[in-house]
Order: structure tokens, then C-alpha cells, then sequence
């Protein structure tokens, strides 16, 4: 299958002191693809600030290594590592199309070499292919933050022309999710969000746009948005709420916004120490027959989707590209709540 | 369409002090049937302990209001109510096929004539044919606690042979649902209950059972039971669980029996206070992408359905049949704790 | 719930030689509204070429028969009649969701007082509510083509993002249909007709359109548009097929459209003899997991969700408003192929 | 991982003259497995008379190729090959959990080395593991006649407590449809084939059967068929009809037999020059809203599936076991019309 030239070293961003987001750019050996893998250079994404990352990156594939030949890639592809970078297609959250649950998946940039680096290494027949038409630099943050918010929306049994409360509407996930919903799914969407982001929700396709902030706090001001909401989506609540965001009191108010039947999606995990979603009892549960479902990242056919998505146009993004020694000044940024958008790693 | 003799008066069940368990039999007028409505005399049925009723009964219809023309009942046919008395069918969640939420159904014996009497009325295009080979006394509580797990399982989203754990399962609900899920539905079972009720919950079709009571409390003996319940069911974890059993102790531990992908259907409701699931925080519900669905009484097709499956053999009920006479005695023994099985009012 | 003045007698199309197109107009007793039923002034709509009907209608109630006090409609309410004027809502098909195979519904038109008339009678738990922002005489081409081809793509089994081709894109039903599919859920949509009418499909939404008459006649012409729509739909064939033209060789030649797992949805019926899909072998069927849906005229939830389509301006159609005694004339332009677009007839 | 030991070579059923049944026993060459595969002693299964095979077998892995770390099967693990010998796991079929349909699969026996022999390859990523508690000889049959019905029942849409009719109820398919679709599943069945065996169909799950020989031929008989099967079923008729008997005529009755919204499944391929299903013209599929689809052998979800019903005991089948030297007289039974049950072959 060949192989492009490949330097015997590369850069890569190494955590020195684990734990903070201390950071430095180090050269180390450039690794042989083992079994079924490839080696490619890559155009990573650090995600959403408050996490750190390389988990995901786009390249193009440099070699192969043995036990490939029946892959139909070639040199040169263009391919997409995502959060689970390798699942092993033959355990039973695999055959049940829940890769994401793989039991021997490997995330990258945690158990599996991260993509902060010029050449990474990934199983042949994991990564995701990059459809002509969709620039590297807008695929990766859709193998993020785009399949995450389109993998939650499959499973929020919406149907076309269904109402379907996004919050956190303007956020990294959010502004994805709104356009993925209204533009690639025929949902009807509410976008609700803290400060007046009223013009980009709208912009992003949601029919309506509701400021948390000018809501009274507490019980009188939960019941003020909830009657709106539910007038908004036809007089019932909405078929279904995604949590964009992630705090605790928006997971408590999100059932009462829901219709008969209604389903509330959790994507976002509040940081800090885990709560019940306050109103997750069973009598309100019950009485409504509302459904609670946690949508962790997708897989990888919907990562094809996801990308399928952008190629055509339905969503977008927005981030700026930095050369790989600038990751560091990145870290600052999103510590100190500074980072607006994504940011693309330049590691050529 | 006729009808057959009517007394002018018939005796009825009142409740005399409510919110007590007071309860006394009085002679009151028998009620002419208006448009839409049929009249039958009861054999109705105090559902399980803890809850007061008049919300079931079975009949033969005696007279027809008005406008019942196209009905495809006659004079004599065996119908029967339960605890949605009334739905409109043309209200969205009507449509939607969740008659139960109906925006102006009726609960028998709250908001609409009860079944404690000789003589109720009921919507002809509502009530739930009794199909041959069910009898009355048998049909009675599948109306109620049938039908409600029934409802549950549907929700359950577990696959024929799949692994669902019923958490009191030698319950009023719980041994209905033992029976429909692995004699109807094709799901494996695995039961738990507190006390030595092994074979009874193995001879409804469980093929494993777990007494509750001997796991130590608190976390250790909760670790213990997760893992077994995960080891009985191929490793993974079920399925589902169904809560039948109604204490935030057995909501909170549930999550941990599933799999992946799992359901926990919600239908049993705490009393006294309500309280949010301990255990459904957003993390815990993404990282498996868990479910939660909570369930209340099925609609009429599903209504239906579990009276077919009560002719057919798969589901038996154990019950006595009590004089009008001497519903009192039977809320005292539910009031304290005595009541076996369920009771039938024989009300001729 | 009282009535708005109503004339004694009204005018109506009264077909004088049934089994022709021969109809004049007659001045007839207006009809009282029985038990559960409403009366009102119609805008109807001639269906398209080659039917003949009285089947849909828009108007404002008028008044109400007995036994509608839990009616949510009043006097005024802007409602609509479909196909299936009146479905019953309590046999097996109605609880299943499927009301266009009620065993006692009722066509309008055929079995029931047809739309072609000045006062109407329709069951009020049955009408079709008109949502604000959807004029009446966009309303009612809705009720019949809009529905029709709406319920067809919900049995359609794509996902949104997915490939549907839509035979004779550019007809009656098609138009709607590529409209409903691109734009209300998501669908990419390949159009089909013969001739030129491609600016037309794109303009309803249609990603590519094919002329089928610049493809040769017979076997050869087919493999090439098969592996044109192939190659356009990623290289598998489309998710599904709807078949709007109604052509024996249409239909014979839409299953080779498909994808492993592929639905032909079929709801053209071709006119005189019937012939069996020259297609439909079990083998063909089988090798490629290939299903075969029929698809009637949609419910009552479905032309709710309709509606709302309309209302929101995913789905527009053509027409012209013409006078009841203009109908006649219509019927000849059907007749000779003449008519363009649809009819909405003015009763007032 | 090691090897247990493996002769140089091994016995093999060779076709010298393809497209008879002639057929003889050769010493081969015993080849070294390959990148991700394990080699394996093999128990095959010729499949039902009129296909010639070597496409199932169970054995216990003798040595595994390079490329296997992360497997989770060793030495001695006992695992079975199916129809589908090998699937990528990385097309869009694959992906859409169809492996049946896997751009690159192999299918065992024509493009992928038979079962027909000693010591066999496969894919470590594909084979099925084999469940503790299903004897070896159990288990091939299982691959194959199984894993088909199973997949196709799967596919009908019916739910737990509908009918379903199994056309060819007594033979290698329908025999094994009757008991999971019953026993398995929770449908309830209707079996009908020619002949007296009432009891055998019953005995495996049916409630009812039809000796189809018994009815007049042609257009008289057919109705009184059809009338007899929508009584039994309620009067609608069935929710699904699977067609284990593949004749052009029992397809053209099949439509009849369902209900509103039925499902045909098509599984059984007629022999010689295929035909269109006779019945499957748009106005009948229409009218009624039926489905009619193809169902070719499952996936390996489904297998795993298929083994864990046989383990309980759900389903077994008649059987008996032959030395690889009758493989020839087998054939020639099979070509007679004389085999009954199915032959497990004994390679040791």
C-alpha cells in the first residue's frame, strides 16, 4: 500500500505536569503503524474550554501498517480520529451500533496517543473518512462538539416539525446543536441561553430565543419560562429539551418545558460534584410518562453523518487556527473563561 | 339498541368522611345513560393496598344513551372500565396514542363515577371489551395492575431474550409483570423482592430471584447486588429494570443493574414525599447512556391487548371476592397491612 | 353552544349521470347536524386530474349537533374535511394509529355528503382543526395531496440526511412531496419526470433532478438512470423511492434505485388493469433486504402535522379559485388534460 | 496466544465437477492463519436439500495469525462460521448493523474457504463464539436455518401477542420459525404447509395449522384459505406472514392472509425463472397500507442472538450426524427429495 516520506521525528505537545495546563512542545520519535493502523500527520482541536484535550484531529494518511489490505483507504486519504479513536467493531455494545460504549474503546489523548502531535497513529478501520467538500479545519470540530450534539438529537424521538428546547443555545455544543436541529433534522427549535445572544440563535435556525437571565430567579421565575415555553411550542411543552448546558439548575427546571411523552436529553455533566437532576422523580416522571436519556458521543457511523452534514452546508462553526507552540497560550485562554469559538491546531 | 330491566335505585359504596378510609353503603339513584354513554351493573375492584378506588370494573351493559348508534356493542356484551374511565380521542396526546394522557380524560372514581356500585355509566366508544375465555373476576384486575405493566414493559425498549430485572417482583404489579414479560413478551427475568419468595417469583416465570433482604445495607450491599444482577445477565447488566417496588432506597440502586443503552421504567411512585432518583445524576446517565422512562396506566389498545393475553393463560391473578358489604373490612385490612392478593366486589 | 344563521336550503354539485363527468348545480335542504355532529359553509377542492370527488373542504362552523359538549370546537372555528371524513376512533385500526383504515370511516364524497356544496356535515371529534396562518384555500389542497404524500414519507424508513427519490416530482402529489421532504424533514431529495421541468423540482427543493425521457427505452435506458441515481445518492442507491407517477413501468423500474435496506413507497396508483411490480421478485427482495411499503391517505394526526407545515411555509402548492357553477368546466379541462395546477372552488 | 497441535494436512470435500453433486474426500495442505484470523477444527452442516454448502461450522480455534492481541477469544474457544463467513465492520452496511449486506463479505463455501473440511479459516473479528450449554452439533444448524429465520421474524413488525403465519411450518425453515417466533418471541403462530403434521407444527409452538392440500385449488380455494386464516386471527387477519416455503403460489396468497398494516417477509427463494409476487400490485398494497419485505440470512448481532435462544432451549432441531466420507450419499438424498431433518457432518 506504499507509503508518503515520512521524517523519523515530529513535534508534540507533552502535559508535563499532569494535572495543570502546563504544557511545552517536545520532539519525539515518529512511530511505526502497527497491525491495521495507519500513520498520518495531524490538524488537531482542542475542545471546549474547561477540558483539555487532543481527542480530535484530521490528516492525511502517511503509511500503513501490515493487515490492511483489505481496507479501502489508500495513501493519501483524507481521515478523521475522534473522542473514542479505536472501538473493536466485535464486542456487543459494537454489534448493538453503541461504539461509543466499546469494551475495549480508547480515548484519545487519554489511553491512546493523543492528536497534539505531528503524526498519530489509529486503527485503519476507525477513522472516520472526510468527505470532499468539508475544509480539514471545520471537519474536526465536527468529530467533536458536531457528532456529540447530532448523536443526542437522534435520540431524542422528535419527530419533523416537532418543538425541541435547545439550552445552552449559543455555547460550543449549543450553536451546533441549534443548527443540526432546525436545518439538518426538520426540528422546530427554541433556543434558550444566559445574555442577549437573541440575533446568533436565530441566525443558527431556532424560531425563538429566550434569555435565562431576565427570568426572576427561583420558583416564581422557573413557572414565568415554563408557561412561555409551553405557549411557544403549542400549548403542550416541547417533544424534547437538550441540555447544552451544563449546570444543575438547568437540568432541574428542563422537565417541566417538556410535553406528555417528552424526552430530555443530558449531554452536558455539570463539573464539580454530581446531583441528581433535582426533579427526576418518579411521580413526575410518571404522571407525564417523561423520558430521561444520557447521550454520551457518537459513533462512528454517525460521525460520517455528522460530517455528511457539513459537507452540505447544514452547519458550521466558528474557530481560529494557531501553530502548535501557541497551544499553551490557548490552555490560558480557556482557563481564564478568555476563549471565544474553537481553536484548530496548525501542526504543519 | 334497546335495553334490559333497570332498578330506578341501586346500591353504591360512599365515602361518607374523605381522606379517611370511612366508608358506608347507601341506596341512590340509578342514573339514565346520556349521549354516548352506556349503564351497566359492577363487579369492580379495590386496587392494591395503599390506594382507594372504585377505579375497575366489569359488567354487562344494561342501556345505551343516545348517539351510540354506529357503536359496535349491543345490549349484554361484557365490557369493562378502568382507571381512565373517559379519553376523548381526538386530543394530540390521544392521537399520539397515549389515551392515559388524554387533555380531558376522566379517572373512574375521582372525577367520574366510580365502580363501588351496582350501576355506572360509561363512554360507549371508551370502555374495554371483555373478550371470551377472561372471566369477569379475572378481568378485573387486569384492567389495573395488567394493563399498567404491560404499558411499562412496552416502554422498556429490551428485545425478545434480553435480560429485564423486576424489582418487587412478588407484588400486586410485580408478579403480573414476572408473567407477561417472560410468558408474553419473550424477556428473560430476573426477579428481586424482599423475603423467602423464590419459588413463587420462579413459578410466575423468573428464571432467577434475589432476596433484597439478604444483602447488607448500604453501599457494600449494593456493590454486592449490582454485581450479581450484572453477572445473571451475561456481564453487561439488563436490559431494563422495572420499579414495581416503590421506595427511593430501590429507585436509587436501580440504575446500576443496566447495561449500555439500558431503561429503567418508572411505575411505582414513593409515598409520603417525593424525592428526585439518588442516582440520576447527568454524568452517570451519559457515561451508559442510560434511560429513564417513567410510565403510567396504558391507554386502551394496550388495554386490550393484556386482556388477550390474560384469555390466553399467560397472565393469572390471585384474588377472593368480598360482598359489597364488606368493602370497609377490606380497607381496614389494607390500612393495616393484612390484605393478601387483591379483592373482587361481587356487587349483585 | 348555539349557531350562526343558517339558510334553509343551499346549493350543492349534484353528479345527474353518475359515471360521467356530467354534474349540475341544485338548490337542496340544508341538513340539521345530528348527534355529534357540526355543520358548515365549505371551500372545497377538486383533487387532481383523473379523480373525480368533492373530498376535501375548509370552512367555519356553523352549528353543532347534541352530545358535543366536550367538544373543544365552537361556533366560528375554522375546520376541514379530508378523504376519510369520519373514522370511528375504537376499532383495532383506529387504536393502532392507522384511522384511514377505520372500519367504519367514511369517504367524503362517496359514502358521505361530498365537499361540492354549500353546507356540509362532518362528526366534530373527527374535522380537521385549521391552524392561524394557513389561508383556507392553501388549507384544503393540504388535506388531500399534502397529507397523502406527508404520510407516505413518514413510512418512508430514511433518516434526515438521507437520499429519497420522488418519482414524477414535478405532478400533483410530487411537487408537495419534494417540498415536505427537503424542507420539513430533512430528506436530500432526487427528483424524477419526464421533461423539463427541473428549475421547477430544485425550486421545491430537489438536490438533482433527472428527465426521464432523455433516457433510452428499455433495459439499457434503465441501467443507465440506475446508475445515475446511484451515483448521485453516494453510490448505494437512495434510502427510499416514493412513487408518485403512477406508471406500471415506474414502479417496475424503482426498486433498482435502492440501497441495501431500501423502501419503495408506493401511493400512485397506475390506472386500469392492475399488474403486479415487474420487479418484486422475492429474490430481488431478498439479496438486498429491499422492502415495499403502500401507503393510503394519512390520519388525522398526520393532517394535523400537515398543517403545520403549511402553516410555517415549508409547503406551498398552485392553484386557482373558481365559482361552483365554473365546476363543470373544471371537470372537462381534467377531463382532456388540460388543468394545470388545482381548483379550489368558491361556494359562497 | 499460542496453538494447540495441527497436522501438516487434512481431509477436505472437494466438488470435482462443479455444478453437479459429485464430490470427493482429498487430503489438503492445512494452511496458517493470516493476519486477524484463527484456524479451527470444524463440525459443518450441509443446509436444506436443493443448496449445496460447506457455509456453517462449529469448531474449537486451533491457532491464531498475527494482528489478534486485542482479541478477546484464546486457544480452545469454541466458535462457529455462518453464510456470511466474513464482513468488514467498516462499510455503510456494516455500519447500519446489516453485515449481511457487507460491500466485501465473504460468503462461506463459494469465495471463502467451505466448512466442508478439517481445519478452516476465519476472521478472529467475525466468528461466533458458541454459548456454553449448546451442544456443537446443535449449534451449526443453528448458524444457518436458524440465524434466517430469526433475522426475517425480527423484520415483521409484529408485536408480542400478534399473530404471525409461518407458510412451510413443517420444514427446515419453518419448523425452526414456529418455535422462536412462539416460544422465543411471543408471537402467536399459525402454521400452514401440505400435508398431515398438525401435530409436529403444534408440538414446536403453532396454536393453530392448515393443511394447505386440503383446500380446492385455484381462486375458490385460496378464498376459503384466506377466510379461514382472518378468522383464526381475529378476523383482521395476521400482523405478519413469513414465507419459509418458497413457491410462486404460496407467495401470491400471502398478502391476503394480513391485517391493516401486515407484513409480508419474504425469506424462501422460488426455484428456476424467478416472478414477481403475483399479488403485489400498488392498489392491494395501497388500499390495505401493506409491507412487503425480503429478508436475507441475519448478522452476527442476530447469531449470538440465535445461539443464546438455542441454549435456553427455546429452539432445537432434528438432526443426525454423518462421517465426512457420506458427504457424497448425502447429496445424493438431498437430489432424491429423501433427506429429512437436516446432517451435521463429523470431520474428526
Amino acid at each position: 500500500m506504499g507509503s508518503v516520506e515520512v521524517p523519523k521525528k515530529h513535534k508534540a505537545c507533552v502535559y508535563d505536569k499532569p494535572g495543570t495546563i502546563s504544557i511545552k512542545v517536545e520532539e519525539i520519535d515518529t512511530p511505526e503503524p502497527g497491525t491495521g493502523e495507519v500513520l498520518w500527520p495531524m490538524l488537531p482541536y482542542p475542545t471546549q474550554p474547561g477540558q483539555i484535550g487532543g481527542h480530535e484531529g484530521v490528516g492525511t494518511i502517511a503509511s500503513f501498517g501490515p493487515g490492511n489490505d483489505s481496507s479501502p483507504l489508500k495513501i493519501g486519504d483524507r481521515v478523521g480520529i475522534k473522542w473514542v479513536a479505536s472501538a473493536c467493531g466485535s464486542c456487543p455494545p459494537c454489534f448493538a451500533g453503541v461504539d461509543a460504549s466499546c469494551t475495549s474503546g480508547k480515548v484519545s489523548g487519554y489511553y491512546y496517543p493523543g492528536t497534539f502531535q505531528q503524526y498519530a497513529l489509529a486503527p485503519a478501520h476507525y477513522v472516520t473518512p472526510i468527505p470532499e467538500g468539508v475544509a480539514s479545519d471545520l471537519a474536526a470540530p465536527m468529530l467533536c462538539g458536531g457528532l456529540t450534539v447530532y448523536s443526542a438529537l437522534k435520540k431524542c424521538r422528535a419527530g419533523p416539525g416537532e418543538w425541541v428546547v435547545i439550552a445552552g443555545a449559543s455555547g460550543g455544543l449549543g450553536h451546533l446543536a441549534v443548527q443540526i436541529a432546525a436545518k439538518g433534522m426538520g426540528f422546530r427549535v427554541i433556543g434558550t441561553d444566559v445574555g442577549e445572544k437573541e440575533k446568533f440563535v436565530k441566525d443558527c435556525g431556532a424560531e425563538f430565543f429566550l434569555d435565562v437571565s431576565k427570568f426572576e430567579k427561583g420558583e416564581k421565575g422557573t413557572q414565568d419560562m415554563v408557561k412561555q415555553i409551553r405557549d411557544l411550542a403549542g400549548g403542550f411543552g416541547a417533544a424534547a429539551v437538550l441540555l447544552c448546558a451544563a449546570s444543575n439548575a438547568a437540568y432541574a427546571q428542563a422537565l417541566d418545558f417538556l410535553r406528555y411523552n417528552g424526552t430530555l436529553v443530558c449531554l452536558g455533566i455539570p463539573e464539580h460534584d454530581p446531583q441528581p437532576i433535582a426533579t427526576a422523580c418518579p411521580d413526575k416522571l410518571v404522571l407525564k410518562q417523561l423520558s430521561i436519556v444520557g447521550s454520551a458521543v457518537g459513533g462512528r457511523k454517525e460521525a460520517i453523518e455528522t460530517l455528511e452534514m457539513a459537507a452540505r452546508g447544514v452547519v458550521k462553526t466558528h474557530f481560529r487556527v494557531e501553530k502548535m507552540e501557541g497551544l499553551a497560550k490557548v490552555f490560558e485562554e480557556m482557563d481564564e473563561g478568555k476563549l471565544m469559538g474553537r481553536v484548530v491546531l496548525d501542526l504543519s
